[in-house]
Parts: C-alpha cells; sequence; structure tokens
C-alpha cells in the first residue's frame, strides 16, 4: 500500500510491530489518532513511555510492582507459606481474578524451551531456589501452575529436580474438561487425566 | 481487573480508547511492550508523536500530504480535469490501490451527519466549490465517491445542489453487486440498482 505520507508509513510500521496488529489495523489507528486532538496522542505516548521507563519488578517473587516488594509480597493477609509458580505476570492477574488463593507467587519469566535458546539460567530458577532454601524454610508448599505444554512439563520436572533436598509439598494445578466443556470435543490425553484425578461427588 | 502496577493500568487504559481494541488486548500488548527492549517502545511513541504533531494537509484536496501541495495534486501525471470526492484520507488510499483512476481528489473530511453535529460548514465544501468555480473551470467532470448511506447520500445531494450554477459532468461510483459476491445474499436495494445500472456485455 501506498502511504501519501512518510510519517504516516513510519506510524503504521512501528505500530504493526505489535503482536495481533496487521497495517490495515495499524493504519485504522493512525486515522483515528490524527482525527482526535492532539493531547490524546500525547497521553497515549507518555503512558507508553512512562511505563516502559519505570515499570520495575518486586525484587522477591518478580512480578511487575510499583514499589521495591509487591503489593501481595509485602501483604499480611496472605498466606505466606503457600508459593505459586507461574510463568508470567499475566497468569498471576489471571489466578488473582479467580480470588480462589490466598499465597504468594514467584514468576520466572518465561518456561525452558531449547528452541527459543531459554535455558534455566534466563529464568528465576535460582531465585526461587534461594527463596525455598531459607533454614527452615517458611514455605510449606509449591504449586506449579505451568502451562501444560512441553515446555512447561519440562520447566516443572526441572525445577522438582532442583529442589529435590528441600522438605515441602509440590502439586502441580488439577488438568482435567474446562468447566462448560463438552466431553464430546476434550482431546484423549485431558480426558484421560480427567479420569485419573478425579475427585469425590460432594 | 486488578492491575499489579498503576503504569500498567494507565497504559491500558490508554490503549483502550483506541478503536476496536478492548482492555484484554490493551494488556497483552502492554505485557508485550515491557518484555521487547526500551528503544522499541521509544520508536513508537516517538513515531506516534511524530506523525500527530507533524502531520499535514494538502491546501488543495485536504489529503494528508507531507508537503503544503500533496504528491497528487502537484503530479503533472495526473489528468488536472477530473475531480473524485472522498470522504477521508483511507478512500483515497483505497482508490489509489485500484490503480484505476488518474484523476485528482478532494477530501470532504466527512459526510454531512446532523445526528453527530456535523453540518456542510464543518466539511471541505466550500473550498470543493472554490476550486470549481475558477473562470473557466479546470474541471470537466466530478465524481461523486461518497459512501452509499443516507448521510453520504444528503452530501452528495448537498454538493449537487451548491454547484448547479457550474458547467460540468456529475457523476456517482457505481452501485452493484460486488465482484465475487453472491446474488442470493444482495439486498433487494443494492440488486435492483445493480439492473437499472446494467451495462452492455462487452
Amino acid at each position: 500500500m501506498d502511504y501519501p505520507s512518510k510519517l504516516i508509513e513510519e506510524a503504521v510500521n512501528q505500530i504493526a510491530k505489535l503482536p495481533g496488529i496487521g497495517k490495515k489495523t495499524a493504519l485504522r489507528l493512525v486515522l483515528h489518532l490524527i482525527k482526535e486532538s492532539e493531547q490524546n496522542t500525547l497521553s497515549l505516548t507518555d503512558a507508553l513511555n512512562n511505563l516502559r521507563t519505570n515499570i520495575r519488578f518486586c525484587a522477591t517473587c518478580h512480578n511487575i510492582s510499583d514499589a521495591e516488594i509487591c503489593a501481595i509480597c509485602s501483604s499480611h493477609r496472605r498466606d505466606h507459606a503457600i508459593l505459586c509458580v507461574v510463568e508470567d505476570a499475566k497468569d498471576v492477574m489471571a489466578i488473582e481474578n479467580t480470588a480462589q488463593y490466598h499465597g504468594l507467587y514467584h514468576v520466572l519469566g518465561g518456561v525452558i524451551s531449547p528452541i527459543q535458546g531459554i535455558g534455566p539460567a534466563e529464568l528465576k530458577i535460582d531465585s526461587l531456589v534461594a527463596r525455598l532454601s531459607n533454614n527452615p524454610s517458611p514455605v510449606r508448599e509449591l504449586i506449579l501452575a505451568l502451562s501444560p505444554t512441553m515446555e512447561g512439563d519440562t520447566t516443572a520436572f526441572y525445577i522438582n529436580k532442583r529442589i529435590k533436598d528441600v522438605q515441602l509439598k509440590v502439586s502441580v494445578i488439577a488438568r482435567g474438561i474446562p468447566v462448560g466443556g463438552d466431553l464430546e470435543y476434550a482431546d484423549e490425553i485431558t480426558l484421560g487425566r480427567s479420569i485419573l484425578g478425579r475427585t469425590l461427588f460432594n
């Protein structure tokens, strides 16, 4: 597509670098910004610059935070004896939204993926082991809430191996049929796991 | 949704103001920016600020332009005797992409819409009339390429009334069945117009 202005072209190219946004959507956004007041664009770009420059991560759990220690880690109303290991900050938000969990988190920043060149050293696994290795360890249970993929399972195995000398309960989140899901359309592995992992009715 | 940081919340709110982007998509984009290098965010925000601050519009046709007069209006390879009236810059790009039109444009900046408070004074209609009223008028044909909506038709009627004293041919783009479209699913008005507006085979 030919753009009537170099400025448009540059803005479209930059926006189209974002995930899930193609050149057509980018052009629509750019034309929207031109129609709106200059102040709106400034507010948007200020918020993004501010975000990228000033964003901080909790020194304990590595979740996104406004302070040195995040609101969850510093809360006295959370159970500091349970630790939930997740891949990234999005997962923390998802679990928080369920309002079913009141322990702490540990954000790995990814999962082990040799294809993408991500090994254990790129993740916050050493820091997790250090958190658990204080003697006596304040953590009673470790919940592994990683994606049910090859990479997630590899990471879970690796963590389990690294902490095998620490006295604590290690659990994984339940795999099974999603609520509202249809048995007919579930894959065999999920359905099989849901049968093996059956729980008592009532 | 609770965000772990005020910076995230502000960025999500700003991005979610863009058309077609909700809070979930905005959050995904924000988390993507955090993962990427700071330079990427800076390039994006610079491009947007630059766009919004320095964007110019052609003094003749009101299309987006890098110069005082846009590349189309100043080209000697275009037919200056034909003028195509469109709603906005997106339409110019769309028509240019067809490579079927070699005349000039006039960008109204919208259509008459009393509900949205847009009257003829908000549009570049006076400037269109002025372009046509030079004596002798350099324009031989005026093509009205407005949306086939109530507002588009109203605008077309209004323009036609304003220029009734000017000696020139006024045409509208053909309404009919889209190429690849199915007769069965066409609405009656479109199908009716495609019959009335039939052209000779070969």
